[in-house]
């Protein structure tokens, strides 16, 4: 079971808050969930890698160099995701009945609307493991050979090198994108992925097309992270059926699961897209 | 020896030409190289890579489509360079002493200016390999821990996937960008650089910071290649004296060499920046 719930707020009075709000965005999905199931909200805290949830950072407002101005009254919206279906019922339940104020960073925000209704908005969505691959595996018509991705918060990918040192990669290379989601996916989905998607990525999946640029953000404890926003397409060598529908599959999952690392803390936040890429040529 | 020349053209009458003049960049240099030297020329001609040469596309005029809408009047450049001596001594005497005119894809075009003076434009150069090295090995000061380079026309890396088929890697990797310079180093320089240059670019270099995007250029025979254009900065994990002017040694290069395939079509146009990287970071 996937949720993703967007949480549209405003403040009344004007409130100048960091840019990066993920890891406030993480206290308060913890918090929200440990009002209504606190084994839960304890075992997510203290859990390891990979996590059934993402959260946004806070998106509106107008940024002023590190900081991001809220002005009386317009509204931001953030969003947190379910992986698994103890997480998403709780997403729904808050849907359905959402909190009239909640706090980041300090700051009182008026929840003006709570959704997972994708009709709703374009981050709002719910769907079923087993209904997402059905969807998409069994479609009519020919297997798309291009994916096209947008990575809208930064994206990056923690590996180490050959010398056994940490490296962020920033760029969206097949095999980590497709790698990262796959990951996620064996971890909660009911239904088995082919493992062998890996090396299919790594193998017959290029990058066709991207616009993309670093963003660093600065997280609370004083650290930072680099990651890319922008679109990618990703194209298939072969016109293989199944592998190609995986890909798909995978992507659509990137709305609920994230890409990369720190997706609890704002970071890779993504979306397929439908449309043809644009502006990313001449 | 190392030259840069720039040839500043102009039309009488409007032309429209294809975006990608790489090609008849090519063939104008071989016709100019033939009418001085026609054996260096058929050498170059007939050659495998790598090619001690480059040949920018033609820049200026106004996209339109997959065309380029030259005003009469109306001034753009092309540029040639050299990597050894051979071919960089043709290019400053085409220097002192330029055609009249040129022809480029069928269109005859005035030569209105000819250079390898850094002072007289940005893209124009010329310097010894030694010259170079000495210049940045034994620069005073602290080692830099940043590279940044330009790429300004489409740049992209031929490698062959686990599956060994030919793809295409349209990202600033840095094992990619340096291993490309460092092999057209190797070829045609008279001082070497220690071939671990590779490996430390593998483990100990990263990406900092990208603003990149694919354009995908169209070549006469009906082929196109997809490569980034854009800026990238590189940063070395640990500061160690000798690899991190090497990589400042390598990047000044890539103004000669061009970076990664088809740069004697055009591609790979690529040049180190000394000043900080803007419009990356918000």
């Amino acid at each position: 079971m996937l949720a993703s719930l967007v949480l549209t707020v405003r403040t009344e009075h004007e409130a100048v808050v960091p840019r990066n709000l993920g890891w406030a965005s993480h206290a308060l999905f913890l918090r929200l969930l440990a009002e209504r199931d606190a084994g839960l909200a304890g075992e997510l805290h203290d859990g390891m890698a990979p996590r059934p949830f993402t959260c946004s950072s806070l998106v509106g407002g107008a940024p002023q160099g590190p900081m991001l101005r809220l002005a009386p009254g317009a509204q931001a919206w953030l969003r947190f995701t379910g992986l698994t279906a103890p997480v998403s019922r709780h997403l729904l339940a808050i849907a359905a009945n959402p909190p009239a104020e909640v706090e980041l960073d300090g700051q009182v925000l008026q929840v003006c609307a709570a959704t997972v209704d994708a009709q709703a908005h374009p981050w709002a969505a719910s769907d079923g493991y087993r209904e997402l691959c059905e969807r998409i595996l069994h479609a009519p018509g020919p297997v798309p050979r291009r994916v096209r991705l947008e990575f809208a918060s930064p994206t990056t990918f923690h590996t180490r090198n050959a010398a056994g040192q940490r490296v962020n990669i920033p760029l969206p290379l097949p095999h980590l994108v497709f790698g990262s989601l796959l990951d996620r996916w064996q971890a909660f989905s009911p239904v088995a992925v082919d493992p062998d998607l890996r090396q299919y990525a790594q193998e017959m999946v290029v990058l066709s097309r991207c616009s993309v640029r670093t963003r660093t953000l600065a997280f609370k404890e004083g650290g930072s992270e680099t990651g890319f926003v922008g679109e990618a397409v990703f194209s298939t060598l072969n016109a293989d059926r199944y592998w190609g529908r995986v890909l798909q599959v995978l992507a659509a999952y990137a709305l609920y699961a994230g890409v990369g690392a720190k997706t609890t803390m704002g970071m890779g936040q993504a979306m397929r897209m439908l449309e043809p890429c644009a502006g990313t040529d001449q």
